[in-house]
């Protein structure tokens, strides 16, 4: 498990560094800004799907159908939308990312690399259908979610 | 594959009935509105990404993870996210939803399931990685989309 945290890790820093120089890197900075918004947003109703289910009556397709979204854009590799610079900007509204996503790469590295381990396992979990499990994982990820919104996010 | 579009359509025009009622229903109007935009917008940063691929240098991950993300929103029931009464209403924007979307079933359940059929198709193709058969699926996609923009989304 240590060791696919460390690969997650690695690759999702290159990826942020090979962003920045790639040539499939689309869009400009507020197109950027404006898709990452919206990604975290179709997540943020991926996870009120969840939570609702494990909280209220049980539907295992509704939640794989959210675990599985959340999934496909944690493996998306965003972090092509992290160009130099994009800590100012303005998508759908002003950006909240701080600066030190471009300087503390180490701790980037971990939370992004633990959202991405919480979030395939999020699926895995869903897929299952214990909701005791699903409720558990649920947590955990909601946690990792949280661990990059205290580094990077500024408040509202 | 007539058969399979036929329990897809009638699979559809369920949930988006039957998200009326539904106890699962997450969020206020102008909640789902923004959760909608917010897909439809993940969606296209998704096929902007493929499109760059298509035309420029091909990368099979990058198409893959895309594709991916498509297929995830496409199979997740958004007809959650259209209860009645929303195609009035702010999300980020006002929403372009035409009111014929909550009388005219019969053809949105008809592009509505040509659309999952063609982003499951073009995950299938994009594994496979043959740039060529991706770009025929891209643009098969893409009329996809365009045949639910045309009938139940207004000009800007």
């Amino acid at each position: 498990m240590k060791k696919i945290a460390q690969i997650l890790t690695a690759g999702l820093a290159l990826t942020v560094l090979a962003g920045t120089a790639s040539a499939q890197v689309i869009g400009k900075t507020e197109d950027q800004i404006r898709w990452r918004q919206s990604a975290y947003h179709t997540m943020a109703w991926s996870m009120g799907r969840i939570k609702a289910n494990v909280e209220g009556s049980y539907n295992k397709d509704q939640v794989a159908e959210a675990a599985n979204v959340i999934q496909a854009i944690a493996n998306s590799k965003m972090g092509y939308l992290y160009q130099a610079g994009s800590d100012n900007g303005k998508g759908w509204k002003e950006t909240r990312l701080k600066s030190e996503f471009f300087t503390d790469r180490e701790t980037l590295g971990k939370v992004a690399g633990a959202f991405g381990l919480a979030a395939n396992d999020m699926a895995k979990v869903a897929a299952g259908g214990d909701a005791a499990a699903v409720k558990a994982q649920f947590g955990k990820l909601g946690d990792a979610c949280k661990g990059c919104h205290d580094k990077f996010r500024k408040d509202e």
